[in-house]
């Protein structure tokens, strides 16, 4: 199928041929008819490159050139747009990567492979004003088993804008969760009012980089970007309904938790083979106005029947350093089957002697009864990262802290609130299941 | 080396021969002086067996054996300690892991090497209440190249407490960085007297759980510990200088940090080859007051001619996404000398098609001239982890983000500015030469 694609692919160029594929002296020359062009001329040629593409009735452009409005040729940029616009052109950029789509395999980014990893395919979509950023959220999402529908860098937005981009992604089915990072936002009041009917149906998560006025500065000359201030956009963020992510880290560690079902209250369990991190997670728990969840008598009685003397039966619920995954099993049964436990917080530490890699089946099927939001914390080095990747791939967000998975939680929490202000269904179900 | 320090090791047993190697009945069956024990026989025994260490005058154990106060057992924690104090001996535990001492590959830790990763020889010692925490850790630095001189898993603190081992760390020649994973605090008022002389020399980086009302009462079914409320710890950290990390990523972030030369100021110089990472970092530059170094005239002048024109001569500065290893070396050399620049912050992404990992040998040369603290941010996946695993082991800390970065980087100065007024010492000098 890739083979295939390629052979469609037409270069225009001065050779008559690059890398053994038939190459054309112009776009016009190109014989049939063509969806869309990636324009990666230098910034003189793009113009004449772009009315030929209007000429030859393309309706689809990735301009990947740079040396427009953030080097302050502003009005070269809206020369660029002018002729986009006349021929009814869908033109992503100038200044960018372009698109990259894992399920169907379109690919304009630039950057190699070995470089920049290419994810699995998934329900995130991610839009980034800048190429290098994405770029870096993309080869993490990668590495990390991440799933992704579409990654779209989109530079100066001179034509397609975050705005247009939010609206096509709320419509795509493919894409679950639209995630956006942003300098600056061209039209504020159309951008809010899209993103609040969005956020009925589907989670914006958003950072705002130049939020400071030195970042601000910085922003300007990078995409040509006005940014405001950072605290009228956190508050705009926060009335549509769109969730804030304050990092790089924090965009990825909220995107990431949607995959689950959502949940449907604020009552967290908590399972550890390590003390020490269920105590740092009561800690997180609280800082994130979580609620620690209250065992019924009934799992209490469980527990203790099934699990050693010195097990600490209580919420976090310590399996102790010795704990195989037979006493993980024993515990995620309990907490799935527990009406008083919303979403269970998984800590795994696979440093322990007794624990192996099947309590990480035992986690993914567990999930996979979509009854409640599993999210795994664990801590470590390559053993640990190679059974994380694992858990990823199968859908359980997994973090390096129990702080940054509560911060997450909250987030998924506050977020299933007011999901089910507009949608009429039980808590406990995919984001997927509702389109 | 190794092997002959096994030989030298005696197992009391009641088999003849353990993995090759004879065992004893009692250890006072063991023929001539032995220096130091690791007791892991159940609870029920622990006395007994101490009693003898004693009595066969070894002054130091390991007592890794859980089952004392952090299940309620406070007389029989008090019975053992009894027995140590009687003895003399220096008892580390119970309920812990003990000692690793990568240089002299001493290691107590009973975890597999291939779930828990031993670190490199280096500068950072760390002591842990909790031995999963301790142990997450430890594994994490393995994995990411980062040195350590001490790991110390103590538990339960009944005789060697977390006060004993700052001081014994502040001695000790091979530590240049404490770091310490608190549950609760022994003696607070000797811990901070202590705490405080201790940082006019060495830094000290604590994480405190236990710090919310919930999180303070699993901490007492965990080590037993009573912990105190989060402002008061948090202030009395403040008292004496320590650094104070908020969660477990932090407390790795700050730690790293320290193997730099001090800076002489706040004023931070960035380079990047990608615009939206220099954006971040002003923004969380502004976040962590610190101040956006403004270039010399010099600099600007020999950047802007060796430099492509297109090339973002400001700070941030932008070297641009086409940016080779040569453009860095242009722009390390000029930060280095421009009296301005008090810290460089180094933004490689290495997902651009133009870098190589020649660059890593340019950030290490320029590093170990010792003139400037060099700190980098790579964002992404195996390529970059692995250029990042270089980079930390030749001692220049990385980042995943420039928000961390800038954390670390606001700690380091702070803790700088105290240095210095302890010490008679210029600036840019490395933490061990004032030893």
């Amino acid at each position: 199928m890739a083979k295939t694609k390629i052979q469609q692919t037409a270069f225009a160029s001065s050779s008559a041929e690059i890398l053994g594929l038939k190459a054309y002296p112009s776009v016009i020359a190109v014989p049939g008819k063509i969806d869309s062009a990636v324009i990666a001329v230098p910034e003189a040629f793009v113009a004449g490159v772009l009315e030929e593409c209007g000429k030859k009735g393309i309706k689809g452009v990735v301009l990947i050139t740079g040396g427009f409005s953030e080097v302050g040729k502003v009005e070269e940029e809206k020369k660029i747009a002018a002729i986009a616009n006349k021929y009814g052109i869908a033109l992503i950029g100038p200044n960018c990567m372009g698109v990259l789509t894992p399920a169907s395999r379109v690919d304009s980014v630039f950057l190699p492979i070995y470089k920049l990893g290419r994810p699995r395919v998934g329900g995130i979509s991610f839009i980034s004003q800048s190429g290098a950023v994405g770029g870096c959220i993309v080869d993490l999402a990668a590495r990390a088993g991440i799933g992704m529908s579409k990654f779209v860098s989109y530079g100066n937005a001179a034509v397609i804008d975050e705005t247009d981009l939010l609206q096509y992604l709320a419509n795509d089915e493919s894409t679950d969760i639209i995630v956006a990072y942003l300098e600056g936002v061209r039209d504020g009041k159309k951008f809010l009012e899209t993103a609040r009917e969005i956020t009925k149906k589907k989670p914006v998560v958003v950072l705002k980089a130049g939020r400071s006025a030195l970042g601000a500065e910085a922003a300007l000359s990078h995409t040509g970007s006005l940014a405001g201030s950072a605290e009228a956009y956190k508050a705009a963020f926060r009335q549509a309904n769109m969730i804030d992510a304050a990092t790089l880290e924090q965009l990825f560690d909220f995107a990431k938790i949607f995959d689950q079902v959502l949940p449907c209250g604020p009552r967290v369990g908590i399972v550890t083979n390590g003390g020490g991190m269920g105590v740092l997670a009561v800690d997180s728990l609280e800082d994130e106005s979580l609620q620690l969840a209250k065992f019924s008598d009934e799992t209490n009685k469980l527990l203790r029947a099934s699990l050693p003397a010195y097990a600490n039966v209580r919420n976090p619920l310590d399996l102790i350093g010795d704990a195989d995954s037979h006493r993980y099993e024993i515990a995620l049964n309990a907490m799935l089957k527990d009406e008083h436990v919303d979403i269970i917080l998984l800590v795994i530490l696979f440093q322990t002697a007794a624990i192996d890699s099947s309590v990480v089946n035992i986690a993914i099927r567990a999930s996979d009864l979509r009854k409640k939001p599993i999210v795994a914390v664990c801590t470590g080095g390559e053993y640990t990262e190679m059974h994380k990747r694992i858990l990823e791939s199968y859908g359980i967000p997994t973090y390096s802290s129990p702080s940054s998975a509560m911060r997450a939680i909250s987030r998924f929490h506050a977020y299933s609130v007011h999901y089910a202000k507009y949608n009429n269904t039980a808590c406990a179900v995919p984001l997927k299941k509702q389109k």
